[in-house]
């Protein structure tokens, strides 16, 4: 079919058939189909939308736009996480070492921060040596040794995928649910994973800001994956709030190694347990949620995962001292408080804003070629529910460029709220979305 | 506005501001917003349309992307004809010579066809020396000396346009209310006219195949038309079967030279005489339709709107002679005919299909670049309504190219229908809108 008429179908709302999908996303890879005629058919897939079946193909397509990791020469179930992108958002640095401490296998490929949030990527790069871009072979070799690996987005895994992902960017077409199922999908498939748990962050601070949209995004995504053959569940989790205290590279790497010690901020780790667990069921090691959950604390308080996590760090090239030493982790030079406007509770902590300030500190990119400063960020002392006094310092601001300050510090003032009625802390897991559900 | 931006305002249903247009139109034209952001932008459009006043700002922003054609110093009022395209649909080589006869300027700047429909300026060319090819300044020349021009489109009238066009074209989105209109028009404005009647056909042949798509864009091009100050008539007229017998550019030509000599197809001359009237009352000439029908078939009868035409063409350095001696135009070297299957009456003329059948013969293009056969093409000796005998013929073919033949043999069979009832000629003027409607 000629690529006009391609578009012209589902432009009038049609279904494409598999063999057209792949047509279109074996000519755009190859380039034989120009950028203008792609999103021209991705904004008729906005307002159209595709089914389940057309959303399957496009996965599909874009896994076979490339290479697919083959990891079957790993006797473990292959396990991963994803999640939609939230502020603070740390738990794949402590759910990928659990899962690798009780016998699954993580393949972690992830994606650097844009706009306010942050990517887990900039966060292990605050690690000194850590290093994220191993080829396919030296991943499956770390793969091997640990049990997990974690590296950024390679050219030969779903090309597809990051090519229409860079033209959606620009387009505004990125809010489309087959398109956000297909594109996640897509690059999690090429990993060669069995399993899939995703966080569909919900809330003002996240992509999909309203429950119905983050079920919408959660169900499909488990139809979809389930389709394609994969085990998948969806928690949908609270973005209201930034997830535990630390927003910034380093920061958030000494806060996931205090949760990996048992130490962490009680939100983080109660998301961190549920990801796990669900992780853990999926991939075969336990048969109940509540045996996966004592599964997680269990090697937490044994000290495995934070093992694992070291292990990896050293496989990766990166100084295994951090897990004991946080002086070794890059540091800002500077402090600055900012505190409680009057008595009363903590009633709002806009993430967004939050994330924002960090960015704005270094932490973050506002551009893709924005230089990010691994040590900057904020940690936020007191979170939504805490009672305050006013001069009570309810953020540190921890700086190396004090240009970047005040509009920081104005950033961040504006995103705490303290009222005098008592605020209770958002529901942390609000749903979860399973195949048989 | 940044374009992702302006894409989304848009796509969110929102109406785009003039500065917004003009913005996107102007950077389009540089080149600085790319094809993939334009064509995200259409599809957009397409799916959300555009109100009258961002319709008027898109038009006025294609007009203003190049140059517009000062016509100050004719005295004349400037009016034109535009036919949305169907199959021998010739009246512009009636109605502009016409016009130009009653004491109008017409500065027509027409397109090659494309698909099953003609293109004036093929048409013109098959005339031999015939140059559509004029620059602006002596289009100006031949304007000035004979009341009428008739040229293609150049690089520096409306340049957006184009390259909008062009884009549509490739990316399914020519079909859209706001864009067919602003593009018809701004091409339109950009010959410094007054008044403009435009002739939406109708019909099985025709782009908008039903009477209330036709209606709704005769209706949206009049409301754009008067907002942009420009006085304006829209005809909606029948294209369920060609207009006029011939269809293929040199046989085109003599039906109207045919029809400049009162000797023309009565369908041909009644929709010639009815657009021809409206742009005489709109260019101010004549005050009622009534008067204005009489003075059409007055400057027919008299010989002055032939003598405009055979004035036009030597002043566009064609032959002239063409007009008494038809035996100076291209002619095809070989006959065949196709009879009436049995006795009945002509039911059906399928416009479409015996428009590519004359496409097939060489008589039009399939592609931008196909090499288009001014000799060939078919001459319908009946029409719907008229009584046949079984081996009677309907249609004569008029070939070059025996390779070709056999299947406008079978496509011209397949358009035509003869049955037993009667059957009733289609009504050719459907319906007038004006802006005072």
């Amino acid at each position: 079919m000629q690529t006009p008429a391609l578009i012209r179908k589902k432009r009038e709302g049609f279904a494409l058939s598999k063999q057209e999908i792949y047509e279109f996303v074996e000519g755009y890879t190859r380039g034989e189909i120009p950028d203008y005629q792609a999103s021209a058919l991705l904004m008729a897939i906005f307002f159209r939308g595709m089914d389940v079946q057309e959303t399957v193909d496009l996965t599909e397509a874009m896994v076979l736009s490339g290479r697919v990791l083959d990891l079957s020469g790993l006797p473990q179930p292959k396990v991963d996480k994803h999640s939609t992108g939230g502020v603070g958002d740390k738990t794949s640095l402590i759910v990928a070492p659990a899962a690798a401490a009780v016998g699954l296998a993580v393949p972690m490929i992830s994606g650097r921060g844009l706009g306010h949030t942050g990517g887990t990527l900039d966060k292990l790069e605050s690690i000194p040596g850590f290093n994220t871009r191993l080829t396919l072979s030296e991943f499956r070799r770390v793969l091997a040794t640990c049990g997990l690996g974690l590296i950024g987005q390679t050219d030969d895994l779903a090309p597809a995928d990051r090519k229409l992902y860079a033209l959606r960017d620009v387009t505004a077409t990125v809010e489309s649910l087959p398109l956000l199922c297909s594109s996640i999908l897509s690059k999690k498939l090429a990993e060669g994973i069995d399993a899939l748990v995703l966080d569909v962050k919900t809330g003002s601070g996240a992509f999909m800001k309203t429950i119905e949209d983050s079920r919408a995004l959660g169900r499909r995504m488990v139809a979809i994956g389930t389709a394609c053959g994969k085990r998948i569940s969806a928690l949908i989790t609270d973005m209201n709030q930034p997830l535990g205290r630390a927003i910034g590279n380093a920061l958030e790497v000494i806060e996931c190694l205090e949760t990996l010690k048992g130490q962490g901020p009680p939100d983080l780790m109660e998301v961190s347990r549920a990801l796990a667990s669900h992780m853990f069921v999926l991939g075969g090691v336990e048969g109940t949620l509540e045996d996966a959950r004592a599964r997680f604390d269990s090697v937490i308080s044994s000290g495995k995962a934070l093992d694992k996590f070291a292990q990896c760090i050293a496989e990766q090239g990166g100084d295994p001292r951090v897990v004991e030493d946080y002086s070794q982790m890059p540091a800002a030079l500077d402090l600055e408080s900012v505190v409680a406007p009057r008595d009363g509770y903590v009633a709002a902590l806009e993430a967004e804003t939050l994330g924002l300030a960090a960015v704005t500190l270094g932490a973050g990119r506002d551009r893709l070629d924005s230089i990010v400063d691994p040590a900057v960020g904020l940690v936020l002392e007191k979170k939504i529910g805490d009672q305050v006094r006013a001069g009570e310092r309810c953020c540190l601001i921890r700086y190396n460029d004090r240009t970047r300050l005040a509009r920081a510090i104005g950033m961040v003032r504006s995103a705490i709220t303290v009222s005098e009625e008592r605020a209770v802390a958002p529901l942390l897991v609000r749903e979860t979305i399973t195949s048989e559900a």
